[in-house]
């Protein structure tokens, strides 16, 4: 198919659109964001962005979750090594954005039920498999006698970390810590605590 | 002091507004809500609000702080029933407020720097108060060698519930459950877990 002459192909249109809505997340902030704004510095008009994008709060969503790779961490030999790869993935995950932008994504999703959806469906979604994932390899290794809850696990591990960026306001360099000891907490608990048989 | 005829008394509007708002964010939401529909509902001008708050955002954030009382539980007698306390306390201050509030609330936080001090200085110091007192008893009673770190296990207690609502969206009508789970774990991790001696 002829492309029209100066313009990107399509694929690199997505692209353009999601660098430069990073870039200015970045510059600006989350609330500063606007579409006329991504158009321009991606070279695009506004009408290519609403093509793609029903809004521009869906718009800084795809820009955000377009580089996010959520891998399950490689077997690491033991449940404790596994929970501790799974929150060093989880803390680069809410890291990784320019500040305020997981706390104006999270307001949006909870304004918007297709967003919501989408958060479920990506997000929420990569993290769950690779929380399972590793649980059952530790019912593999016969390091649990059944896999608990995922959810509950999930929000065990995802819980505090987001606690201590968004909520509690602590400082970062003390993240690496924070999330290897909870790791080494959750790991313990699973194995040994009140909760072992509680999802039976 | 002679107050203007027909109109309440300062201490009154202040309740009026807080009122109005919890009353029009519980109708509208958060994304919809103005001032001067609060100003409309609660009988009194605009510049009564502005007079009282900077911004409309300060103004939700009062409104849904006026009522939050955020006592420590008194003493249960041991900490996982103390924690167990603590859970409850958390969880009912997370589920009092409209759906949107708290995650619009925080994205506010995020984007305004006198918005994240008020945060910290109400909110996150309530419960982090009421925390250390329940670590403060468990370290009498000798069940703790030491105090741990009260903003880890404030990170362990409120994170998890805060991620059940609001970042895996899951159904509230589990949360009690999971919260007692969780106050049972982080009880017997901070007594025989691998972190009992962490923050020595």
């Amino acid at each position: 198919m002829r492309q029209p002459l100066g313009r990107p192909r399509d694929g690199r249109v997505d692209g353009a659109i999601a660098a430069a809505a990073r870039e200015l997340l970045a510059e600006q902030g989350y609330a500063q964001l606007t579409v006329d704004a991504v158009a321009s510095r991606a070279g695009v008009g506004k009408a290519a962005i609403y093509r793609r994008h029903a809004t521009k709060q869906a718009m800084i969503f795809a820009a955000v979750m377009h580089d996010l790779e959520l891998e399950t961490p490689p077997d690491a030999g033991s449940l404790a090594a596994d929970l501790a790869a799974v929150t060093r993935v989880i803390a680069t995950t809410l890291t990784a954005p320019p500040p305020g932008v997981v706390p104006g994504m999270l307001a949006d999703v909870h304004a918007d039920e297709g967003m919501a959806a989408a958060f479920a469906e990506t997000f929420v979604k990569a993290e769950r498999d690779c929380v399972t994932e590793v649980l059952d390899r530790a019912v593999g290794r016969g390091e649990l006698a059944h896999r608990p809850d995922p959810a509950r696990v999930h929000a065990m591990l995802l819980g505090p970390i987001f606690a201590w960026l968004f909520l509690l306001l602590e400082e970062r360099a003390r993240l690496p810590r924070l999330a290897e000891a909870l790791a080494a907490d959750v790991a313990h608990s699973l194995t040994t605590g009140p909760g072992r048989a509680r999802d039976a």
